[in-house]
């Protein structure tokens, strides 16, 4: 294949090869942005249109189908909302529509969750920010010293002749950056929330007309917030480049510099949202199970088991709020990696506006792409029957995949100059435009690879969820050895979608090649996280159903649209760490870059205990989380046991639990337990990076990065796949199935057991895992300067 | 620190920095041996006595311990062994020693033991056998190649201006090292597993007569094997290089680099042994237990129990000989690393015999140093309560690593020139004698950090594991969320342990202080085998114990010996982890020095993908043996269940259950299953060296060492210290141990689960991860200069 130099790619150019570029296009003799865009077809102006243009459809488009969910009443007039007449072709039969109680019971428990999360959140956000405020003052002082506070410009180090703004300026524009990152992200998981607890009671009550009516309310919503977030992910970045512009003027190397801040406010405040909501939603979910399913023998979200709202709350604020946050710091990091690598490539150097804003361009094709996409599930095709859900949500990955293929090909064409130069640690590497389409689609269709792998692995259609439903005939061990077995299988082949995608990428663009395919991957984002969301906004209505004491049958509806929704969230999850790898990767090389190091040696000391040690730090993260859950489950576990002895008449329903102490323990236990491993994470490269210098912070990024990988994906698909086999037994849909249950047969036990040990392996440790690898590569890149000017004070002075 | 170039190495000298060396010491400005050798005290004939009367000495102690436990009667005429007069110092009351029946038992089981395990080894060392001689085939086409098999003598590549052996030599040779490798791997094995199951009996019978007695039984049984086997490794390899220089001469780089075929032999065998053992002695175990204690409430070990033989056999051949095979092979590998590496050294290439010989030499001075130290738990002190014997095993750790630093100290003085050039990497590092002590000497006390740290984790006597006992009381969800949280924490010491030593060793003196460091660690492994084959022996005569029907109190007696037992067992497998790290660091530098290469770049596409896949395979293989211990015991339990529900008055010991059919599915299940892990670990480096080349292949072994060492760890402490947990419970002893109990309660039954999940990680997966890393390395290290010629076809071709 041509343009694979696989074996190194010192042969690269050196800087002046942009002048043969040059020679090539004769109209691009003088640097000025103008003269050289000529070069690419679609001008400046163009792309200054199109990127805000492509984030307002975005966020009008979020609107819109937020509209169309708001139509289900939830004040008690009977529902009219959907496309009318659609109802006679649902196969299953209309249901308790003319209830007015269970209607204002759906209400009243809405509110109590949204009440629940809002405060919640209110306080996680209150000790977070007084972490980033520490944070934010640290990057300041940090980066101001490099040139000693001075305000005196420099000279550039990559546009050899100019003077760039002084590191001053950059530590306050990044500090500023890092701030707006921190509140998008804030806002993003904030919203997510409230919209799905908008959504939730909707989709109940609609879940009374038939399946394919609540189908389309849940994903409605989880597109009101997957379609919000990407456009406003893009707009708040485009908004800084250019405000930031004003300041920087020429300097592109300071303002992209600048720019990373975003990435890091945007993933730390993910961090918390992860953290703090992955330990809130399953300390509240495994005390609730334990007492609730597995003592007293009432089902899931009974309305006479204490915890039921607090685990109700708890699925809103860590899997949409923390997904959200999440997703959010992915995009923007991936985004940052690009820009900053490719402000010091040709077109940077150069100043091409339109290349240079190809990360924001495939961005705002990505929402066009995922608007199509979002009709076939809602308008083109309508879901009728349970068994339909699932290829409908897959057929979302396909389409998205599929459209966004074109778009690729079509910003590539448009967006770049068929050759530029790519910054490759010291040297210069030439690039084609189809190379680089190639960086981004391989990205793209590793995600399409990862998430139907993921959904092997986790959906009780396929064998191997089955097979640990069929361990449990021996009991909980087998179950859970089993289930531990088939996490770790399901890391292959996703490691060689990512390491296939990473060789391409990297030999034909370097660390431009692999961070465009991490935006590649998440260029679908919107479709991504609409899916996503959808899981817990079903998991939610069925618990609401649950509640107001609705019928069987609507329970069977929405217990449907949850096993689907546990498949997409082990889907979503599946991209976020196969993202978050080439995140990290393209982040890792343009630290390096900016570090001023042209080789990371394995064979040197250094270099080597900081893998070692990298390697190990998700496995201490992974033991904080873990054990975080289980000790504040524990205390939940004694709680509700507490109530069910203390409260006369709770189990024969006829005394209301005290919800309010279960709420406060799990937000107490999560706001207490997020500290130590938020810390962990963001101080392991302050003080490796200050104390032994950029080498080991290399090797530790690198340990961190391959090792947290591994368990990220395994926890996830290991989770979700007990889950599954747990409701693969529940439905009892096949012979199989029937001769493993029914619930609370001794098959049944065994997996409800695999089902907790799974909640914190999927819901806390697996997702937060992402954020450490990435969080810890973007807070490098941005301390880059420092720790090269100051860094490695041990080594310096023993 | 002096001689801390911690950023770079580069800085060192070229080859003829030997020249300055020479002429501090002018009676060696000749080159020849004899010469050289005057700058070091012990001349080299001495070396040549030291050596083999180390190991004669180390076989002979093993002798007399073996004659020590021989006098413990197993015919029935009411033993009399021991130290006469001691009996009166025990606490413990004798009983049982008049009940002529209850000796005709237990030989009656020992003999069914024995004959299960022998019968065994022979299946699996046949069915190995084929696959190595395949393997030996391979080597000997592959290396052979290299030269077209020429039998024409080449120029040697560091010993400028003389001729070395033909390609072809090196792979006659290498064949004939691998083979008698795996030959005395297996003999280790197979004398280690006679030794245990002769030994298993006499422990129970000296039970009766007091905890003391029977601790000294069970403890002389593991240092016969510890002694045997530390001895005969050493005096095998002793001679091949004695015979194998007959042929070589002056050549003595290809004479360590065939030499080298001796490490790989071991480990290939140890893997199997591993592998196969361990899925043998867990199928059996988890099968026996769930459906005996789980459904059935009958006691472990009970005779009626159809899986009970099986599982007692599961432990010699797993546990023991497994285990003996593994350490074997780290011992060979490591002192291979060590020999290789300093043959293209200044002494290696001025032909230094003394110095060359120094890895031997620390063997030497270890099997005297565990002598004494054995002396401290057999004769100058005595254990006469339950509680001294944990404190008793612990001192034995500490007696040798301190005796040991002693004798590392001597041989580095009289061993060693004071200044002397180290290969690393293209370049020569001068290296001083007190340096290669620290290296030795950070080895071995890391290896002490670990083991006291495996222990504080795995122990019942301290908090970690009763935090674990006390997660019991919410169930086995909490059980396992929270011991896979301990294991994961477990980690964190271990791997700054082994960092630090990586640090220091490697600085001072490169990938030769790293492979001494690894031989220090393992220069106590008389003493570390000895405490670790005293657990399985233990844990084998409580069963005898309860099969042959003796008294509560005996039982009693062996599961105090047993539980201390498991301890060392962890302790084991931390010191095997933390030295296969150790070893397979210094084997990577090995095999990168003979590929040629100079640097291990993580910013090229192909180590950093090698990296991620890497780090990725112990995640397979942990994924495939813990399947393979799930079916096996799948089977197995329907197998226990078919026999309790047909064979009429099995339960109440009226009749004989069918052992044989259960030790048949053990076998078959463990044959089967060991050939895909196996060959996955073993095709492995082949398959990427040959398609993708040697600097993928590096970044493989990198990424496969930080990764794996991080999951053994893990997994056997969280093992570990489940099944202490479950012993906790059992035993009762303090209050809040009571709270939790008695066994049958739902606590114990939680717990129960949680050491039956523990089986296969701590017993399979966990152990032959260090296999996996050292072997892909060592043979790594063998086929490289076959992939340095023909390797990397992929890359070349497309």
């Amino acid at each position: 294949m041509i343009g694979l130099e696989a074996s190194s790619f010192s042969s690269s150019l050196p800087p002046v090869r942009s002048q043969q570029f040059r020679q090539t296009n004769p109209s691009a003799v003088l640097v000025s942005p103008a003269a050289m865009s000529a070069s690419v077809i679609l001008p400046d102006l163009a792309t200054q249109v199109v990127v805000p243009v492509a984030a307002a459809v975005g966020i009008a488009f979020a609107v819109l189908q937020w509209f169309l969910v708001s139509q289900v009443k939830v004040t008690g007039d009977g529902g009219s909302a959907g496309k009318g007449g659609a109802s006679e072709s649902l196969i299953e039969e209309e249901e308790g529509l003319n209830d007015h109680n269970v209607v204002v019971k759906c209400a009243e428990i809405q509110t109590a969750i949204s009440e629940g999360a809002t405060s919640f959140l209110y306080t996680e956000y209150k000790y977070a920010g007084g972490f980033m405020t520490v944070f934010a003052v640290l990057i300041f002082v940090f980066l101001g010293s490099i040139e000693g506070f001075s305000t005196k410009s420099q000279p550039c180090h990559y546009s050899v002749g100019k003077t760039c703004k002084p590191a001053l300026a950059n530590a306050a524009f990044s500090t500023i950056a890092f701030v707006l990152g921190a509140v998008t992200s804030l806002v993003s998981g904030f919203l997510g929330m409230k919209i799905a607890t908008y959504a939730n009671a909707r989709t109940t009550l609609e879940a009374r007309k038939g399946v394919g009516k609540a189908f389309i309310v849940a994903f409605r919503s989880g597109a009101v917030m997957g379609f919000l977030l990407a456009a406003s992910g893009l707009f708040v970045l485009y908004i800084i480049i250019n405000l930031f512009g004003i300041y920087y003027g020429d300097d592109w190397e300071g303002l992209f510099e600048a720019i990373t801040g975003y990435g890091l406010g945007g993933s730390s405040m993910a961090l918390f949202g992860r953290v703090g909501g992955g330990i809130y939603t399953k300390a509240a979910d495994v005390g609730a199970d334990l007492v609730g399913k597995v003592e007293r023998n009432i089902p899931e979200d009974d309305p006479r088991n204490p915890a039921v709202i607090a685990d109700n709350v708890g699925d809103n604020v860590g899997d949409i709020a923390g997904m959200g946050s999440d997703l959010f710091g992915s995009y923007a990091e991936s985004s940052c990696a690009a820009l900053v690598v490719a402000s010091i490539s040709s077109f940077g150097i150069n100043h091409e506006f339109t290349p240079m804003m190809f990360p924001l361009l495939i961005s705002s094709v990505g929402i066009i792409a995922c608007l199509i996409t979002t009709l076939f599930a809602t308008d083109f095709f309508e879901v009728k029957a349970v068994d339909q859900i699932e290829p409908a949500l897959k057929k979302q990955l396909i389409i998205s995949t599929a459209v966004m293929t074109v778009g690729i090909a079509l910003v590539s064409w448009l967006g770049l100059p068929y050759t530029f130069t790519i910054f490759n640690f010291g040297a210069q590497k030439t690039v084609h435009s189809w190379q680089l389409f190639l960086c981004v689609a391989v990205g793209l269709w590793a995600g399409l690879v990862i998430g139907f792998i993921t959904e092997y692995y986790t959906s009780n259609a396929y064998s191997p969820v089955q097979d640990v439903a069929d361990s449990c005939r021996t009991g909980a061990a087998t179950n859970v050895i089993f289930g531990l077995a088939l996490g770790y299988k399901s890391v292959i082949i996703p490691i060689f979608a990512i390491a296939f995608s990473i060789f391409l990428s990297f030999s034909l663009a370097a660390m431009y090649g692999v961070a465009v395919a991490a935006l590649g991957m998440l260029s679908t984002i919107a479709t991504g996280l609409a899916i996503d969301a959808y899981g817990p906004i079903s998991d939610n209505a069925g618990g609401i159903a649950e509640m107001a004491g609705m019928s069987h049958r609507i329970r069977e509806r929405t217990d449907a649209l949850d096993a689907a929704g546990n498949t997409t969230a082990a889907i979503g999850k599946g991209f976020a760490i196969g993202s978050a790898a080439l995140v990290s990767l393209a982040l890792f090389g343009a630290f390096v870059s900016r570090a001023g190091i042209t080789t990371v040696d394995v064979l040197t000391p250094n270099v080597f205990i900081g893998l070692l040690v990298g390697a190990m730090l998700p496995y201490w993260f992974s033991a904080m989380t873990m054990k975080s859950v289980g000790s504040a489950a524990l205390k939940m576990v004694e709680e509700v046991r507490r109530q069910f002895n203390t409260i006369p008449g709770l189990m024969e329903g006829t005394a209301k639990p005290d919800y309010a102490t279960c709420v406060k323990i799990s937000t107490d236990a999560s706001i207490k337990e997020m500290i130590p491993p938020g810390a962990l994470v963001m101080l392991t490269p302050l003080i490796v990076g200050t104390f032994f210098g950029v080498e080991t912070l290399s090797g530790v990024l690198a340990g961190a990065l391959v090792s947290g990988v591994q368990i990220a994906i395994s926890a996830s698909n290991t989770g979700g796949a007990w889950d599954n086999a747990k409701k693969y037994i529940e439905a009892g849909v096949s012979d199989h199935a029937k001769s493993l249950g029914p619930k609370g047969s001794d098959c049944h036990k065994a997996a409800v057991i695999g089902d907790t040990i799974g909640d914190p392996l999927k819901d806390t440790s697996g997702p937060s895992l992402n954020i450490l690898i990435k969080l810890m590569a973007v807070e490098s890149l941005v301390f880059a300067p420092f720790f090269a000017t100051y860094g490695g004070i041990l080594f310096k002075y023993i």
